[in-house]
């Protein structure tokens, strides 16, 4: 099943969508957040006549756990170049997360240009360490739907071994050959291990807040290059910054998120 | 007035608050955008029951001016330690903004510590560039209510002499001479130039189309040191990444904003 299939949605009536939490996008049981997003995304881009989400922001209410779902999204405001929206996935158990969108026409944009960056410098996939690989024998099923091949550098948490720098960068793309959408980088951004995972500290999960995403452009065909780190592990949260580089080279979506950082039980 | 009375809201109903936006707090006649920001914050966490916006999200409909508005908020999830809601601002005009949070309780805040950031360098606030002083004579009128240092090297802009980066740096406080509360906070986040007025490109204004900050903290009293990059001026789209850490050196605050990037007329 493709990636545009396990997140479809159904109009049901104006501004409510049904919806499957597909087996296989979860994390120990959970779905993981890019893919609930990527949900209320194909949601709300349908209710505001507008096809891109340009800026996304979910607060994870509840953990999703793979059955029927519903979308209920209010227009706030539908402009020429933009549309405005809140959006609320539920189960039957009640609201899982809760967000806003403002949603556009990516393949109107343009503008100056100026880029004080680069994309992070990763070997090439086949000499990255590959999840769900060999060296990753307790993959979570959602490995199974993405191929994430980080780079060799930060894949040592994997053996017990972090890096000691709250980092984790790789390639991603879907594992069966679809080409990624705008919608498809919201599990881009929410789909590789926690930076935490490479620091010193004892830490085992970490729960996402919120999330935040700018989807800046239309990827083109091939691996995607990403690259996610902490700064700021204090008073029981942390920050993951996340920026997304198409195959062209093109910074083509940052994220953020503020999550939860439990202390060990 | 103070900046808390400035931004007061007195529940009319359950979740309905009046507020008055207040003469001053404008740029050319356009409210600034954390103060309304505030004025939400102040509505959200009387809903909610907890006292700070740990992460919150606003979407920029339109531009707020002086006169009455309401705050509507829909508290989504209560829990023991955070709590979650929407909130839309209006003016008898309709929706200004719409915005998303989750609130906490910051002070209980505790857990693992890691940061991998300095407070950025600045010299003493006498050696900065006051907005509103002798160098900048067309500042707006939001500067009589925050006293705003720039870094002399980001303040070139003000004389037409802009320094080639998008970045801003300076220090804020309050002119009341009044403690910065977590909500205080998010004027700082949105209370400086626009990054990109030190960029060398053809553009004059960049109205925020979403802005989310995270409080990480409380601040101690005293000047607020901040920093404000800009990294990728794409597709008509700008994101602008800030930083606000108190007079003790602790980050208190993170922030991101996608903005417009018109073309000048």
């Amino acid at each position: 099943m493709t990636f545009t299939t396990a997140t479809a949605v159904h109009a049901e009536a104006p501004g409510r969508y049904e919806a499957e939490v597909v087996p296989g996008w979860d994390i120990a049981g959970n779905a993981n957040g890019g893919y609930l997003l990527a949900m209320i995304a194909r949601a709300v881009t349908d209710a505001t006549g507008k096809p891109h989400p340009v800026t996304m922001t979910a607060h994870y209410l509840a953990p999703g756990r793979p059955g029927p779902v519903t979308v209920d999204v209010v227009p706030v405001r539908v402009g020429g170049r933009h549309a405005t929206a809140t959006a609320t996935l539920s189960s039957s158990d009640g609201p899982l997360i809760v967000a806003i969108a403002t949603t556009t026409d990516l393949t109107r944009a343009s503008g100056p240009m100026l880029v004080d960056a680069r994309p992070p410098a990763l070997p090439p996939p086949e000499e990255c360490v590959a999840m769900g690989g060999d060296a990753d024998s307790a993959a979570p099923s959602f490995m199974g739907k993405v191929d994430l091949r980080l780079h060799p550098e930060d894949a040592g948490f994997l053996r017990g071994n972090a890096s000691g720098k709250a980092q984790v960068r790789g390639w991603f793309r879907f594992r069966e050959g679809e080409v990624l959408d705008p919608i498809g980088l919201l599990v881009a951004v929410d789909g590789f291990p926690p930076t935490i995972f490479n620091a010193d500290l004892p830490v085992g999960w970490t729960p996402t807040v919120e999330l935040t995403a700018h989807v800046r452009g239309i990827p083109v065909e091939g691996w995607l290059r990403c690259a996610f780190t902490t700064r700021f592990v204090t008073g029981g949260y942390l920050e993951e910054d996340g920026e997304v580089w198409d195959a062209s080279g093109r910074l083509i979506a940052q994220s953020r998120q503020l999550a939860l950082v439990p202390r060990p039980a």
